[in-house]
């Protein structure tokens, strides 16, 4: 039943997110014990100028 | 108090969206002694190649 | 779909998140056009220390 | 290692986003002992037809 | 930057949770060209009471 | 409105909590002209063995 967030900047390829998704699945099915029916994965794709490390906003660093 | 953050397929319509929302609401109140005014509901849209159950992206399947 | 993830003050008994649940999860296959299978909802109890509005932990207000 | 994510209404500007990320940084650090680098802020835009508060969304808000 | 929230039934080991924090940053790493260093993996243990699928909590399903 | 979770390892004071929660939304007011009553700012705490950063728990961190 793992319910699976991520939040990453925007700009990954369906291709990429499919991927990650398949592979995620089979982590916590194979590591976590997890049904893989239940499992969910959620992308939220974030602008750079929404998302900051370090106190600063990810369109400002160079 | 209640926070609640809803992650579904993009493509609800407004008035379901406002159907959603005074319902949960109502429910919040009725069966969890919450205040009406303190219970916020938040929808976060996601597309069909950023939600994947079981593995596979929903634009994957069929 | 949806993904329902409510956080709220912990002490609420089970039966108070079962009604909740299930109730949630009618709204939204009779108003959201959702599988009701494909329905999840997450409590996150938090302690009244834990816990703001206005700026005022809840274990603040009188 | 704080991971804040805030959720609120779609329309502030990069400028008030870069200086709240800074100054909620500054808190962390200075407040919860918690390393510069390692505090991420992420915002989370939600239109008005997203977003309700006492069942009400704030689209429909006078 | 992808920040993982994930939220599971109570009970999984450390272990479990150390391969699986290992194994979703290698992945996120090697698909979706993530900076190891800038992951971040959450769990949030969630008792049974706490997680309902199809309106049904976990603590009620036979 | 800005709904503001902060996920954290766990053992913050309360004191500390309390300062966070009042300079946030202090923050929230000033810079990003929230009202005052209605920000929401939640705290999750995260055991070391619950939180990763690169691939590692910081129950695993020297």
């Amino acid at each position: 039943m793992p319910l699976v967030h991520i939040t990453l900047l925007e700009g990954r390829t369906v291709e990429q997110k499919r991927k990650v998704a398949a592979r995620i699945t089979d982590v916590l099915v194979e590591d976590a014990g997890a049904k893989r029916e239940a499992i969910v994965v959620a992308f939220h794709d974030t602008p750079r100028d929404s998302y900051a490390s370090g106190g600063v906003l990810m369109c400002d660093k160079t």
